[in-house]
């Protein structure tokens, strides 16, 4: 079948009134695109049955041979009184409810192994293994509810599944994708992707982007997001030397500050060769240690870190000298520069990286503003490094820039180092 | 004027392509919710004129007298070229550009601040500081380009915001939402909320809301959101004893495990009392320490932390015993208690919460499942208290329902303790 003008919608009153963030569709529009398929647009729409049926009802009807639609929809399927995305999808398809067996058997054991009243339990669950007839059914191996892919007319399908992102995410890639991949013919696209370090969205789109002829005349899409002191610059294209010659540009122009995901080399590194790593953070306030630990495995590398928000724990923790405060404040080159070195002593690791830096909105002053910040990456074999940054930004943004620009830090000279 | 059907608009080809999440959307519906608006819908579009300009012009031919449109639009005002928002604004309108004076006046100032060369800089940033003729101008206080409120025909208004989520706050707080509130009238709505804590939103539902007449008669509208490690519950209705009444009967049915914002309630009660607080965090890896540290003001009452991530440090920074390591296990109710003391001890505060637990998804056993944490509350007057949990959740999930049950099981011995 013919490309489908894909839209992502998602069901619940807690999105539109802005008590919870609906990040389900985007997580979908880029595993869509991973398989080569672009989404059209999200619509986020509250638990009203009115306006459900209204707007997938017309969606449907927009579908025509040349422009299938294709309605990926998380949310609606749960045991509350506000979930309506099953009842809906039948009255627009005309069919009635069936149970999954698969969803029974399942729910059965998970009872038994619980050793719970089944058939007390059941009334509530039972509402959450039906799907609608004809439809066919998407297995869900976390949670109790299906989903369901539904035929809403001769061009357009409704594929249902819960708003669980755990639940969603494992039925997305085990049962949907395979579907929407066997049905409609993707595009075949190449892509790639570079991270350019503190560098703004239009600085980068007057020096680098606006001289490329693949761009301008549409050989190659492009797309940046700016990050927390980083911009992720993508490129596709169906020609895949294109795209490759643009990410050698960037390699080029930009050196040591264009790199590919650090988050994900990063850790790839200090694996590989057996390198320990522990941090010492003021400013951030364990952001970096909570950075490296999000990952499973990370035992393997990261030792642990000092959260030296106080001087008392700068000086009594890390030994960093009452002199040294005094003399150049806590905010300085020698502070960074104690700190990493107290710790790579204190947490006997081959690595340290430290962060001292003034977050605000408080604390500045005339000599030293908001946003100043300082860096020291030690090692055992070598001298200690020191950086200095200014992120004049608010609060959280300032910490973020910080603690991705510590892993940056600790990458590039590992890099250097072969 | 009538309440007007509100639909939020962002537009950005990083959103749904899913490199980028729209967190503006939320913010503004739970903004507009506070003066006493709901959204109908928010859209999400890809930077793309044609697409945009279709469903903006669809949206305006929906409004009646009777009901209002009201788009508020964030994204595509910057300097690149695949911003489109003021372009189609002033085609759907049929109006031209001008410059908004105050926008020049902000980018003159700044540019002669950094002492750059001014002609040049303002042939990128001119195109950002042009608003529709004809249109009510929204400052900028933070970036360059203003944002805009314009009429697409008698009952349907489109208010355009930068994306860029520093600059949108503060334009929509100072300036939007005012004109929002004397234009339209609003619902007079009273609500409340509570957290529950370790609480399933269908278990809750069951138990409590399925006995509420008010709610069943609809005289009060309830929302949940299950947050890691909280149910958070909101009642709204025309009648605030209602509310209020609700409210109290959470109190009376749940005692402890019904609380305020505990994220906001246990900074205040820690500055109140002068009270210090230090962390002791293995499994969580810093995420305690970075939740204390995200609030600006929080070196008055957070001193710091020691991520014992592996068990030297647990045994090298926080004192706990070789033998205790050995014989109960780094998980363990007598680990945590040490890890608690030892941090009291070294960090020099008034109360320790420590943490250890098997954030998975490997390093579980038949005996200590994945899922399992021990947390210890120390303080310097009194005994430590140890708390056991089981959270079988994926790790992300798992490390946040540990951050979030940490800081209530402080907030909670200090309530206690009055």
């Amino acid at each position: 079948m013919q490309e489908p003008k894909i839209i992502v919608l998602s069901t619940g009153s807690e999105l539109t009134s802005g008590r919870s963030q609906d990040t389900n569709s985007s997580w979908i529009a880029n595993e869509l695109f991973g398989i080569g398929f672009s989404v059209f647009k999200f619509v986020v729409l509250p638990d009203n049955p009115v306006v459900l049926k209204e707007e997938i009802g017309s969606l449907a009807k927009g579908s025509t041979k040349e422009s299938p639609v294709l309605m990926v929809m998380t949310g609606g399927l749960g045991p509350t009184e506000d979930d309506y995305t099953l009842e809906i999808a039948c009255e627009l398809a005309g069919v009635a409810t069936i149970e999954s067996s698969v969803a029974r058997q399942r729910i059965e054991a998970f009872y038994r192994l619980r050793g719970r009243n089944f058939e007390e339990a059941m009334q509530t669950s039972i509402r959450q293994i039906s799907v609608p007839e004809t439809s066919i059914v998407l297995n869900n191996k976390v949670g109790i509810a299906p989903g369901f892919i539904l035929k809403l007319g001769e061009n357009a399908n409704l594929c249902c599944m819960p708003g669980v992102p755990g639940e969603m995410t494992e039925m997305f890639r085990d049962e949907l994708s395979p579907w929407i991949s066997k049905t409609f013919s993707a595009r075949e696209l190449h892509s790639g992707f570079r991270f350019i370090w503190w560098m703004s969205e239009s600085l980068f789109q007057k020096e680098f982007i606006s001289k490329e002829e693949s761009i301008r005349n549409g050989s190659v899409v492009w797309g940046v997001a700016a990050k927390r002191g980083y911009i992720r610059v993508s490129f596709q294209s169906g020609d895949r030397s294109l795209v490759d010659s643009l990410l050698e540009k960037l390699d080029l122009v930009y050196g040591a500050k264009s790199t590919s995901d650090v988050f994900e080399e990063l850790p790839k590194i200090l694996t590989e060769r057996k390198i320990t790593v522990g941090t010492a953070e003021s400013c951030t306030g364990g952001l970096i240690a909570k950075t490296f630990t999000d990952r499973a495995g990370s035992s393997v590398y990261f030792m642990g870190g000092v959260v030296s928000y106080d001087n008392s724990v700068k000086s009594g923790l890390l030994g960093v000298k009452q002199s040294t405060l005094d003399e150049f404040g806590a905010v300085s080159r020698e502070t960074a520069k104690e700190m990493a070195e107290g710790a790579l002593r204190t947490l006997n690791t081959d690595y340290t990286i430290s962060v001292t830096g003034i977050a605000g909105p408080g604390g500045g002053t005339a000599q030293k503003k908001v946003g100043l910040v300082y860096f020291g990456i030690a090692r055992k074999d070598g001298n200690t490094e020191i950086h200095e940054h200014y992120f004049p930004f608010p609060r959280v943004s300032f910490r973020e820039y910080a603690a991705h620009t510590g892993l940056y830090l600790l990458y590039d000279l590992l890099k250097r180092k072969g």
